[in-house]
């Protein structure tokens, strides 16, 4: 049985990248997942934040942001209610620290490299988009300053992709849109590597709680519709993609 | 002698327009003047803000944002600042009055639009630019009203566009991109209706005053760029542009 | 090998739990998890929030804090600060969700249940300890809601116990405390049910992505502490045990 | 026709000057023009905000409050709703602009002058009273520097004034109260220099667009009803008038 | 030994009083205890704060602030601090609670009336002279409220002063100025009724601890000066001050 | 005749002192006066605020709050609100000055040292309660310090404690729980040092003016009451308690 936008179980959406879409910054992705769609820029500062001065590391953050209307009914910018709301938070906080994962902040060098996330439209998966598209937009300026400094080793040492899976109506699904969020009674979203690891799992059952087994199926869902992301990946990022994970060293070593 | 950009002193930018980019509002636009790009929604809501409550009237206000990156080096976002800027609260002041001044605000109803300015790249002239595009996202999002509320008269009086015009180097130049602004010795933004008649003018002389003759000359260049805009919003208005002023009766009557 | 408190990797913290510690409270526990301690107290108002007025359902919200000398070094306190850290909404949203997994809203009636966890002392965990004890200080205040309003149904579906599991110089520990924390390579925060079940489950591999065997490994491990946790909350409370999921319906139905 | 004060159309308010009523402000006016009274106090600070650090030139700004009590209805303090509003912030904006235009800030040295504009009543007119009554209390406490320091260069260039003109009933007004204010079909703000050019032009058409003989007009009665301001402020700062403009460089050289 | 402003020790400053200042406040004073000058506005509104509704009773409440060049430095305006200092508020609720002390508020009816105290400029004493001043706006206020609404009883039941005392270079002084309190071992401020009761005492011995007999002597000296205020208060209300505390019944009563 | 919780007038309540209750903390004291609790710690940091930087003076500061569940209802937490309530302020800012008042800072040298007083449940006295518990804390603090940096005098001059007293149906009261406190026509705190001097008296008579008798009978109860709680600081500090003082040198000399 098709779901309603006629895809399989195991399906991802239709999946469009757009790179160098903003003048200014040093990477950028235009990165559409069906009807949801994210700018991503990445912008070097040739500094560090006060905790990491001094240490010959740099950093990657991020922020993350919807515009008010990128959703069915019109949100109040966060600017006017005068703070993030929990959700942005954590949010921003998963992308971060999932784009750290596979950068060599050591080879870095002391910079920091914050990943902008605005959503132009949502429609299921925000999350997991941005972090998709980051990691595109973060390997484009990684090989600027690579380029511009010659780094002696490139700082990415492997790919990362995003996606989420759940189970709606008894049907394990893959990437799921915001009609099929909505009724699903669990909803997992998972951050893996090139080589097939795990860096963030995060599934919530708060509809109703989940078996061992149903855990399972969505883990193996998930494995194969990054693999499939991580393919878009290599090709939008061309020769890039050759540098990611050249070093043989351990990241962080 | 040509601008940098090889224009003419009375030329404006390459504009170029996109309507319904957004699946959800009620009306959108995406314009682009040179490489300055906004973003406009325009959200109808069926009720009015406490002080016009009762009173059959409508309303019409606009939210201006730009993404952090829009600009050559990246802005903190004001929703981590956790408040908005001077500057953005005066542009998105600006951008309300001016739209509220062609609109018959009786013959909309007790509901509000609000048009939200999300600026994707700024290169100057990010608030004539909102103008203009909000007026054309405004249209659509009226005449879905009209529509669908049978209105017996459509709300909108008059067209609205929006331009800036300054004196550089000794020249009066239309239309400023960032480059030159910054190099302006007066900067003015216009706002003007179909009709040729003013709604705002804000000229300032920071760097130095400016004489009568060249507020003057200042005035003829907007005129002009403006009824140029105006005709490129009646080309992506089309059948709508027939409805704009078309009731005889005066905005507020 | 023994752990740096002696404890073996399978082993969680002693664990003391004190009922009715507070005069005023509907509910209210002391819990210490080895030397992490949390008072979480549960709150009764007899309304719901805005969103779910005269729906006939109740609602089940959780705030997290830490005492500003709660840690190692002092933190300034975020009523300071103007503000909640992203670190503390995603607690408190987590707290509340896992909570709610477990409470048939609907048997609850019209009311709303907050409960506090306020760490006095903190030595790795406090998030999951926290759920732990709100588990326990909730159930005494839906019990005395249950006899004040002689409701028809117990609203609590199951049991609820959360604990974490992580990696540390490539051992799978259980309840690892803040040492073990801080140099764990993954550490994973697992919240189950009475019956086995998932409600949520999220690992972190910032430092070092994870394999499919470490996530098996830290799964089981995870289970087995989390039955023994329940067993202590089921002693402490007494008669009240017998109610849970005594109604045959499932929750929500 | 007269005014409903008994004023002809091209007849300004009554204006009255009172200088150094604050014992601790290097420069102090207390200014009222008919029923609006500001209390305006010019602070010097030895050092220049972050941005112009060590380029050996200074600094002038402004702030603009209004008491509750100003107006007819009491107005919520700004301190404690937590921020500014939109029209505070465009308004201490435009003072500090219009100020800086007739001042050398590199003849100033590396030194701050933060013009206090309080408005003690309101009676239409604020902002263009704050700037008549600062530029006096500026160019007393800019005396004062002179003196200390021995500046070579008086560090002010040209006089500066504002008024407001409008159209009202069909009828082009000078200097609006509030009554005029509240039914004018368009209020524009002038800031002018003493030798008649233009610093800043804001003119608002939202209850009607204009025509260019409506500006024509308000343009006129504008810089007559500021050259009888600058006569005043003339008066009130006596021998320090001869000083004002008295370099022959041009501002900024 | 006179004192550095050649004032005996049991001397109050020069006391200047003037009513109706304001031309839309229902009561105003501006008040200057030698070199301390605050205006004082009372705002009759006709409701009150939510905690009172429906019980028949008003309320009266204060609010506090100096502009930002009161001072011999300038201080930051509190409205861009985004908050209120601990000493506005601490100050504010003093104010307040001593007015609501000589009120009658159930006869004043369900109506709120808000105190504005506007420091024009500090020179030691600013709430005490703030709720000597308020009190003058607030019986103002209120004999308009009696009048309009014909109250069967005046709502004021006593009168109300406050005055500084301390001990400075072994010396019990009355009411100090800047200088003196900036020197205090002791400062004290007194709030007392017309019939020689206490409202408030705050004394504070931060700089060194002070024996009873030192307490004892500064009572006193503050009882002279409250009873020679009042005096003042009582010329300057003329005819009103007949009816302060003309109802036989108490307060609350 | 017995007070309803079978005290005498002049009795304090049950008083239950247990220092080292944080393992965290320089000093820590967990105080329980009948059913008010505050848990206090003592935080060192080795610098000092800004304002006092390069003089060799310490400084002492301290912080309250309650539990949202401290009181019979529950409370917003300040952290929610975004900002500190006026209460919250002014006992901060007193107990911050009453324990300055018996600091030689000069003695502690540049370090700051921070008293947290959260109180976990409130009857009554809360702000009393922390200021005698912070004293103890703090004094365990210093005594830490002194050891560390072989400070030549102790820094603690005197010891302070802090009491209420207060006047309910016609009875002088000592030390109000929160029933009598809300019935109270007057309400006193008072701070004093070991050598009975007063540091704070605030006393406040909102509900009815007290008479002199009656403050005097309020202070010499208050007196009373306060050596007592002495005795028992005395006893839990054992041997710091003969460093108190110690020195024959004045506090500041």
């Amino acid at each position: 049985m098709l779901r309603h936008d006629e895809r399989n179980n195991d399906q991802i959406r239709i999946m469009n990248l757009t790179t160098n879409v903003n003048k200014y910054a040093e990477g950028s992705l235009y990165i559409e997942m069906g009807d949801t769609k994210v700018l991503c820029t990445a912008t070097v500062d040739e500094k560090v934040p006060p905790f990491l001065k001094g240490q010959g590391k740099g950093w990657v953050t991020a922020e993350y942001s919807m515009l008010p209307r990128a959703t069915h009914s019109r949100n109040q910018r966060e600017a006017n209610r005068g703070k993030l709301t929990g959700r942005t938070m954590e949010i921003q906080r998963l992308i971060g620290r999932a784009l750290r994962s596979v950068v060599n902040l050591q080879a870095l060098g002391e910079r920091t490299i914050t990943l902008d996330c605005d959503v132009i439209q949502a429609d299921g998966g925000t999350r997991t988009t941005s972090i998709t598209g980051a990691f595109v937009a973060l390997c484009i300026a990684v090989n600027k300053i690579s380029e511009q400094h010659k780094l002696p080793v490139f700082p990415i040492t492997d790919y990362l992709a995003s996606v989420s899976v759940g189970v709606v109506g008894g049907q394990t699904l893959l990437d799921l849109n915001y009609e099929e969020d909505s009724k699903a009674k669990v909803d997992m979203n998972l951050v893996m590597t090139g080589n097939g690891q795990f860096v963030e799992l995060q599934g919530t059952g708060e509809e109703s709680p989940f078996s061992r087994q149903e855990l399972d199926e969505m883990l193996q869902l998930g494995e194969q519709g990054i693999k499939e992301i991580i393919t878009r990946q290599k090709d939008i990022l061309g020769p890039i993609s050759q540098l990611i994970g050249s070093s043989s060293s351990r990241k962080g070593v």
